[in-house]
Parts: structure tokens; sequence; C-alpha cells
């Protein structure tokens, strides 16, 4: 993995539908998608590559939205020329989900019906949903088969949803940091989130749009989730015990970590939406190829064609390694055959979008092997 | 370990004495504290066991209030005739914290400089100020020397203040799920409890009394905390992802993990004080006896004369095995000797509360061992 060069400006675009008919089925009319998309779709069309985003993500992977930016897209240091997702070879695609508010509908979208923000009258959706609507992109695209879908912690469950949802459609998934359903721990920390903002007066049952967001209850529904995306071992080296220097009045901040956790939650408030993120983590929660126990790993990917690779990481407590192992032993057991990788990184979870050459290395073997 | 016995119905006793000079160079004057003792104190005065209670126990450690209470004291479990800690042999003592709300003076107390609640006017104190007002009140029942002290979690951590603060009054120690230093990890945990109680408009700075406590905040704090009790294990077993029957609307109540969380959160409401709940979190926080890494574990633990039994448990998240062991290392480089045991139970830091034969048998083997 090098940083050689970067993609240059990029500029968003959107995909229009008419309408999509829900798991639960509601139907979300009409629908629209931001994307970006970086290096050349070849003759074949056979050579895309799809990055599915984790729960603050957005379409602005790689490259810069105007030439003065000062900051890249999300996944910069591994799309672009010469990098692991390298632009040179691969058609890479990524969008915001429906759900979302950087572009795509979600709650914060104007609602047709009645002229005014969705707010809570946005229905309900899945990450099944979202997936469909990321298929109905890649059709409007012109590609059959994807080379290869991935993600990162609910990117990989989208990434995994894919491949069997669309088994005939993907060639290959590189799945990070992922389970294969969600577990009760891990439900009952984003239901924590949700509580912080339901909490806030200024949440208003999601009227607050013209109003200001509810920031005090979303800062901290973020930081409820940092919490999950670190490691002790991470804050330890950042931070350990730290004290802030003037520190003032009673239970305030008095620990760097804490001004560290403060800082994170404000530049949250300042880019995500309130609503989105109920209904975000609400599909996350619902995340579970195992239908309620009803279907064994066997059924979920008996037939499935996709070769995949699988990591963890050993620090990650939110998606630790033995969830990542559900999978492999899953496929293994459907006669799937997979790559599975555990990685010692000891930046937690966040260890999928921290970057680096064991990660790297890792996914650009795997897709060197395909072309084989 | 047996349950054979009960203590029988106990009443709560108040020391009251006329000030405490604090950490932070304030005074709390005056001071009262509330305790509950079980068994005789022998003619020697040497078998007296002191309990450290964590985050939100009392002194009611065992037995009952009322005759037809339904409830027993929190530790009932191992404190009797009998049990683990046998009234026939001990004289065990139990009291409520300073800054907690069962009793012994706190922030709910009512300040007689002003004749109103104390509120946020409670001075900040540390675990090292609980610790001495604990001394005070075992000096007034003129013991000199206890035989053991004990605690799990921040009562383990009052227990090995007591070896530090006061080396020659303490024979023996039994710490559980306890480490040498709230590591940032757990400091950002209690901070986001803290928050999510200041976040509550019902708060009101503090000046809540007689008006009704800030519930959602106290709640959802209580939940954030709660998550660091289990373990993803205890959970599914419990629960896994069980939905409510008759869940309604949107981001409400849908799994059972959520309702048993939800349930949590509202009865600690019933129970509990806002306020004493953002003191003692700050206590907890502050807890470090490395002193902001001046002092290393030979110079915390020298010359130290007390018996230490250190018990963690496997699936501890909050105080892992690593932190407990940080300890066991540290009496040994100061050449303090000790038992070390690391259980394997499922339960996650509560496992130092849902006693069972592991933990039981463990401490009665310390025990006897010190009778030789």
């Amino acid at each position: 993995m090098t940083k050689e060069n970067s993609i240059g400006v990029v500029k968003t675009r959107y995909f229009e539908f008419e309408k999509l008919v829900l798991e639960n089925g509601e139907t979300l009319s009409p629908v629209k998608i931001a994307f970006e998309t970086y290096g050349t779709l070849n003759r074949e069309k056979s050579n895309a590559i799809l990055i599915c985003h984790a729960l603050s993500g957005d379409s602005h992977a790689a490259g810069k939205h105007r030439k003065n930016s000062r900051k890249n897209g999300w996944y910069d240091i591994a799309v672009g020329p010469g990098k692991t997702f390298d632009t040179k070879k691969y058609f890479v695609i990524c969008s915001n989900v429906i759900g979302g508010c950087k572009g795509s509908t979600g709650p914060s979208s104007v609602n047709p019906k009645t002229g005014k923000h969705y707010g809570l009258d946005f229905p309900i959706i899945s990450t099944k949903d979202i997936v469909k609507a990321q298929k109905k992109l890649v059709e409007h695209l012109e590609i059959e088969k994807l080379f290869c879908v991935t993600g990162g912690s609910w990117g990989g469950m989208q990434a995994l949803e894919w491949t069997v949802a669309f088994p005939h459609a993907v060639n290959s998934a590189i799945i990070i940091a992922t389970p294969l359903k969600q577990y009760p721990m891990n439900l009952i920390l984003n239901d924590l989130g949700r509580k912080a903002i339901l909490n806030d007066p200024e949440w208003n049952k999601g009227n607050y749009y013209g109003k200001g967001q509810p920031k005090k209850g979303l800062s901290l529904a973020r930081q409820i989730g940092h919490v999950t995306y670190v490691s002790q071992e991470s804050l330890l080296r950042k931070f350990d015990r730290q004290r802030k220097k003037n520190a003032k009045g009673k239970f305030g901040i008095d620990f760097e970590v804490q001004n560290y956790f403060d800082y994170q939650g404000k530049s949250f408030v300042r880019r995500f939406d309130a609503n989105s993120y109920l209904y975000i983590t609400n599909a996350i929660d619902n995340f579970d190829l195992t239908e309620g126990g009803k279907k064994e790993a066997e059924e979920i990917f008996h037939g499935i064609k996709t070769k995949f690779l699988l990591v963890s990481f050993t620090s990650d407590w939110l998606y630790p390694p033995e969830q990542v192992e559900e999978i492999y032993s899953g496929l293994a057991e459907a006669g799937v055959p997979s790559v599975y990788k555990k990685l010692d990184l000891p930046h937690g979870h966040d260890s999928f979008l921290i970057y680096n050459n064991t990660l790297g290395n890792a996914i650009e073997e795997f897709l060197k092997n395909l072309e084989k």
C-alpha cells in the first residue's frame, strides 16, 4: 500500500429512481442515492468494486471535493492510483446509504407528500433495503457482476448481505470486523445511544429541522458509540490518565481522554443527523443473517460462489475475532472457500479505518490472487 | 458455602462525628455514617471483617430490615452463620460510603450551613476520604486492627486503599475484580454516565430535591454502567436476540435485552440519588494508587504486612484479569505475599455479586489459611 497518488478532485453524483418496496412492506418514493466513482469501468464491466460505508460514512470515499479541500474522502488512504483499491485497475463505487444524511434519501429529506422533512415519518429501513437500493445503483451503472464488494463494521454487514441476497452479482467479498448477526451486547450499546438522543428535549420527537439538532443527545450517542470503536490499549497509549490543564468546576472535563471524547461528540453533531443515527443504528441492530436463529450458517451461505476474505482485529471488542470466525466456519460448513486473517492491531474496532500495511497487505494479496 | 442460616432482622445504626478534613483540603462537617454489624466482636477484638460496598451498595449487607422484608441485604448470600463470612466466627461490619445516599452524609443530606440539601455544594470526595471515614467508624467500634477488609469493584479499591493508608490496621485483604488505578476506558465510561445525568434538564444543576430525580438521565447512566457489569456471554445466554412481544412504535423496546436494561435503569432511579452517582463515579475515576504514574507498585506496597487474596474473572471486561494481575505482580515486587485466583465465570464484572461456590471456596480457603 502506498499513498503515492491521490484521486484529485471528484464530484458526488446522484441517481434517482421511482420507488423502493421495503422489507417491512412500506414503500419509499422517490429514492435518491448519492454516489461517487473512482477509476474507469473496463469494457467487460468486470472491474467494479463497491465499497459500503459504516455507520457514519458517506459516498465521499476518496479524493477531494475542491482543489483546496483540507480533507480527503474517508477511505482515501486505501483508494487511489497505486493504492490498495488501485483505481488504475479498478472502478471503485461508493454510495451513501438510504436513511443516511449525506445526499441519499433519509429522514432529513423532504417528504414529497407533506413538503416537510420526513423526521419520524421516514419508514423503518433495514440493511437488506439499503443493499437493494445499492443494487439498483449498480444496475444503473450497467454492471451485472461486481468484481468485489467490501466494507468494515456495518459496511461489512452490507457486503455480507450482498453475497446472500445477490450471490450471482458478486465475484468476491472483503468483510472486515463484521458479525453474522448483531449480538445482544452490541444491540444494547446502540440502544443506549438512541436513548441519549430520545432523552434530549431538543430532539422533539424528530421534529427539529430548522430549529437545530439535539446537540447534547447526539453528542452523547456518538461518544457511547466511540467507546466501542477504541480499545483500552489505544486510550492508554494516547491518554492514559493525563489530566487536562486548567480543569474547571465539578464534573466537567478533568482528563484529556474526556476532552478527546467531547471533541468526537461535538464534531459529529456538526456532520450527522440525529434521526439518521436512530434509523441506521436500528438497521444495524436488526441485522441477523440467521433470521432469529432459524437459519444455520450452512443454509445462509448454501450454493454461494463468491470468494471471501474475512478480517478481524485482536483488540476489537465490538465485533471481536470470534464473531468474524463464526462467519468463517459458516462458510466452511457451506463449502464456500474463504481466507481469514486475524490481525494483531491495537486500535480496537477502528483498526478497519486506521488503515495500515498489515490490513492493506492482506487485502492486496487477496485481490492479487483473484486476478490469477 | 452454604445458605443454611440467615442473620435475621438487623437494624442500621448511625455513627456521627464532628468533621472530616478531605483530601482536597475542604472540610465536611458534621459527618454521619450508616452502618450495620453482624456477629459478635470477640474479647481480643481480633475477628472484625469490614466489607466495603461498590458503587450502588449500602450498609445493609445481610439479613432483613423487617421480619417480613422480601429482600435480604446485598451480600446476604455470603454473610451469615455458616456462610463464607461466617458470623458465628466473625464480627462483620458494613457501612455506607460518605457521598452516598443510604444514610451516610452525602449530597442529598441537608447542609447545616444553609438548611438545604447540599446538592453540588457537597465537597468533592475521594476514595481516600471514604476510607478515612470508615477508619473513624472502626475506631469508634474500638477495633485497632481488622482481621480482614474486603470488597469487589470499587469496594475492592476501598479495601486496597485501607491496606495502603492504614497498613498496621489490616491483617488481611480480599480484593475482587479491582484495578490498581482507574484506566482511561473505564474513566470515560463513567464520564458518559455522568453526562447522561448532566444532560437531563430535570437534573437542574443538582437542585432537584423535592421536585423529583432526573429520571431519564439517571436511568441512562445506570444502563451505561450496567453494560460494563455484564458480558456478551451472559446476555447471550439470557436474551440472545429474543424479541419483545407486542413491541410498539419506532425506536422503543424491540428486544428483551432492551427491556431488561430499561428495568435496571428504572429500578435504580427508585433507589439511588443522581448527585451521589456523580460524586461516587468521580471518586472512582480519581482512584489511582500510582498517583499519576509517580509511584511504582514496589513503592505503593512497600513494607506492608497485610496478607492478600486477589480475585479476577475471565469474563470481566470492566476490570479484566490483567488489571488485577498488575496488583498481584506489584505486591510480588514489594515482597508482599499474596494469593491470586483467576476464576472462569461467565457473568462478567457482576461475577463478584453473583456469588457462587467457585468464588466462595476461594475466599473460604483463604480465610481458613489465615487462622492457621
